[in-house]
């Protein structure tokens, strides 16, 4: 079985020695937030993550969920109820919520090490109150005062966990194709019917309501994504008052068979006439429910952070563990059978690749989150449209990059142990498993790279990333001087220059054929993360130079940014070269000749 | 549910036109092998591989194998004996044997279609057959005369199976390592006791008895892989005329969970002092065994080749089939509710991945294949010996890059499909969990690596590197004037050129530090194979042009030779870069420092 660790030393580094936080709260005004609370706050979470959540993640691969076909009951595995009651109860549920609501109104980032902790421990546990973050967030943004004071206090106690019913059999990019329908009735609550797929915790039988945000088409509503409004249909229902009465008419008609995280609930939600409440305005659903989106995605980024630390934890005992030949210059325990194969530079190359992705995505995420802060608390208008900008620029990256980072650690963690890493006994094969879903859920790897590509920088003309290579060219500018950091500014100044100019030039392209866009955006999108990621690592080494932090950790940082720089950096340059290669490599091929 | 239809075009245009294997028979004296008898060969290794095996995929996913701890018998998934039974009966386990055992004479470069076949159709189920082969090979090359009578004409016929026993609790790569015994009787047998893992088709119910090849220690065996000898072992003993006896003293202890490949049993063979026969010489077990696993090796290159053709056809019928968002230059179908997916530019370059591996890698992979026949059936020694430096180094190329291709492909496949490609419904993700396999049997990734760095360019002095470079250089030389394939010619000389000087510089620098070896290996594999595939992507322009194929075939090789060129061949950049960049980035952390 895998094991899990929180690793608090390096997360109190990402959030006070590299992102400042202790600075930032003060600036934005969080006056709860001070290292004495925050620290509480992780070490707390590390407890119930390590020892209450973990321990289940291999009983709920191997039960799954029971679903009962005659009461349209799901049933979770043993002792994820339990763990649930202990994390509401411990107020988990809504750490950044604010108070006014029965949350504790810290900061929206110091939910992001709690996410990671989770999905380490136990990823599909964490799905049942992730999607309640957005649903009290629906709420929040876009909810009426009533519904905020029955069902958002709800959802931030933990009594009761939200959903999110987007996609339907026949559309999940497209949600403009949706054909969920809402009547309005004589009360001022609607009548939804339709059918939805792929409801993560859509039933469950850790609380006693579910309440379901759901996309549907009003009957005057316009075609396509403009004429989606979104309701609130709660399994039982709730009275304006707040009073629960009968069951709804809307009922979870399967579970689906997955890849991985089987101890999640994924149900097909059936609305036949189910009571519902609309949220926000009529035909502005799809809004609505993509700010939500925001904050799941970068939540599924954390994801794919958590499981690749579980995963580099367990391949670096195992590394270390396992005896098996000798180091090509020569044995380095010969007192040993056969050398630890830690010491074959290709084991190292898998170990040093999860490091670096590992605690550079760390930075590179908690630092999105930290935009979510300043974009909700800054103190002037242009603080918090700052925060909001590199926020959208960032969210697709933090996705994409971190899920398939993800995918990538848990494969060389599962790697290291050889054939031991594919049978179910030591736990690798599930964490590569739960991986898998990450690149998928909530968009699509070659969503979110249309996203960052189409609308972040084409539509909303870079801000964010204008922002982000101001950051760097700020920080580059700071250590000129500073010789112990120039093997790094050096080649990150570069590549700082050919972001740039290959953004220019990507736009250039794209404004005598949109195509472009399409053509490069996943490339761009790699290319971008990995030039971030050097920023991040550049700034951990200076970070850890400034720090406290003992002598073996500051020379982890700096040997695995010379690794980063070394020998990860450099995919930028297949990335490069495919985008430079245009379009035409791409669409030339027609059609029916793919396998003419 | 996934579908399977053998690309017959493919893999005539690969044999006939590509690889020009009718010339190649007549050269080798295979008489038999014309043309009229390879296609009866192939038409019917599709029907059976598309009508028996395929249906038979899932069914194998879900049933697993069945142990029975009292009698430690397993029984394999519904439909697997019959397909077995009729696979015995076709003859198919004894293509390439010998005739005076009982095979049918045909070159072994046939059978790598057969084989993937067989694995697209049912990797699990293939993996029952695979290693009789192995251990045929094993009985042919080194077994005594009575031996190759009594026990090589069973497995030609396929009435009995045979199993690899190699790996050991404590020990999989460095076999120098192992503890099994075996002490001599009075009767010229042996008696072998000890525990190997992860044996493949270690105990079934497909046939009445099963021969396992173990690799043991000789009372006087010096330590280390000096002091490993090979001797045959059989479920049921066999006297030297033949007779089968008494039920021997090996076990199946139990069978693993895995993360795929359910229906292949995966068995703990306990062996407590088993009636076992020598096979070879003393002490020379190891390198019998290396003999037979180059074939194996090259069989699991095969297994990802045939997942990853498997996963493209069904990303490709699905890519076509889902109406998702519109092209961003325009609806391409206004008349439908949304365009095929397969319009997007970023879905296309998933689909063209898949293409460019695939068909490469299938030249790639049978050109190897020739080379056994080559070494086997060359007109003179100096023939032979060439077929065997560029088989031994082709061998690690084919078998790392086929599988870690294999399972890049199912994992852009699954992602054509979005959400639907993480249920089981699809059989997207069966395919994806059987491919993990791969890169971990018969020697890792990082294995095949060392061995193609370390043993077949710096300890044979890269005589098979030569003979490709050769080959490539007499390609370009044929073409310089042809104006058609200019295109490609200039980059593959270019890199044909780079990478002698790639190899050259490592083998400089290893002089120095042996580490630099292990250090560049795996980025070195990968950049070998991305050239080889540039080469054979050449070719296969070429030779379409020549043939007499449909229009749309041309056009489809021509243009997924330039996304190969211009998308899939700049990877080597990333990969020379991190050879460039030597053993220190991978070296300088200090082991404690992982985690510190």
């Amino acid at each position: 079985m895998s094991t899990y660790s929180a690793p608090l030393r390096d997360i109190r580094f990402a959030l006070y020695d590299v992102l400042g936080v202790e600075a930032a709260f003060r600036q934005l005004r969080f006056d709860d937030a001070n290292r004495e609370t925050v620290d509480a706050v992780l070490d707390e979470s590390a407890r119930f993550c390590g020892t209450v959540l973990a321990p289940l993640n291999k009983v709920g691969d191997e039960h799954g969920v029971a679903y009962d076909k005659d009461s349209g009951g799901v049933t979770t595995a043993p002792g994820f109820k339990e763990a649930y009651v202990q994390f509401a109860e411990g107020g988990w549920g809504g750490l950044g919520a604010p108070v006014e609501y029965g949350g504790m109104g810290l900061p929206h980032v110091l939910g992001m090490p709690l996410e990671e902790m989770i999905d380490a421990a136990n990823l599909a546990w964490g799905n049942f109150p992730l999607l309640s973050h957005g649903a009290a967030n629906a709420l929040r943004l876009h909810g009426e005062q009533w519904q905020r004071e029955v069902f958002l206090t709800k959802l931030v106690s933990g009594e009761w966990t939200g959903t999110m019913c987007l996609t339907e059999p026949h559309c999940g990019t497209d949600l403009g194709l949706l054909k969920t329908r809402a009547e309005p009735g004589d009360d001022g609550t609607y009548s939804i019917s339709g059918t939805k797929i792929f409801i993560t915790a859509g039933e469950h039988d850790l609380t006693p309501n579910i309440l379901h945000l759901v996309l549907a088409r009003l009957p005057d509503a316009p075609a396509g994504s403009k004429g989606i409004s979104l309701f609130l249909a709660p399994k039982f229902k709730v009275a304006r008052d707040g009073t629960v009465g009968e069951r709804n008419a809307l009922r979870c008609g399967a579970v689906e068979h997955k890849m991985g995280i089987h101890g999640s609930a994924t149900c097909v939600m059936n609305f036949d006439g189910a009571q519902g409440y609309l949220i926000g305005q009529p035909h502005k659903g799809l809004m609505a429910m993509f700010t939500m989106m925001n904050t799941a995605r970068l939540g599924v980024g954390l994801q794919g952070l958590g499981l690749a630390e579980r995963a580099y934890q367990n391949a670096l005992r195992y590394a270390r563990e396992r005896l098996q030949s000798r180091a090509l210059s020569g044995a380095k325990f010969p007192d040993k059978p056969a050398d630890p194969i830690i010491v074959q530079p290709d084991v190292r190359r898998m170990l040093l690749t999860c490091k670096a992705l590992v605690e550079g995505g760390r930075a590179l995420a908690y630092h999105a989150g930290l935009q979510v802060d300043i974009a909700d608390h800054g103190a002037t208008e242009e603080e918090r449209k700052a925060g909001d900008d590199l926020l959208g620029f960032l969210t697709p990256i933090v996705k994409a990059c971190l899920t398939e980072w993800g995918v990538e650690c848990t494969y060389h963690a599962l790697q290291c142990f050889g054939g031991h890493g594919y049978i179910a006994e030591h736990g690798m094969e599930q964490l590569t498993r739960d991986a898998r879903i990450t690149t998928l859920y909530e968009g699509t790897t070659g969503i979110q790279a249309l996203d960052l590509m189409g609308r972040k920088i084409m539509q909303l003309q870079g801000a964010g990333l204008k922002a982000f290579l101001a950051m760097v060219a700020a920080f580059c500018e700071e250590h000129a001087g500073d010789a112990s950091l120039a093997e790094f500014i050096a080649p990150l100044r570069e590549k700082a220059g050919e972001w740039q100019a290959l953004t220019l030039a990507i736009g250039k392209r794209a404004m005598s054929d949109p195509e472009e866009i399409g053509a490069a955006a996943y490339d761009y999108l790699f290319y971008s993360g990995y030039v971030a990621l050097a920023y991040w690592w550049a700034r951990s080494v200076a970070a850890a130079e400034a720090s406290s932090q003992p002598q073996a950790f500051k020379d982890g940082k700096r040997e695995t940014a010379r690794f980063y720089f070394a020998r990860i950096l450099p995919r930028t340059l297949a990335h490069k070269a495919a985008i430079d290669s245009g379009a035409a490599a791409l669409l030339s091929l027609d059609e029916a000749a793919f396998d003419a």
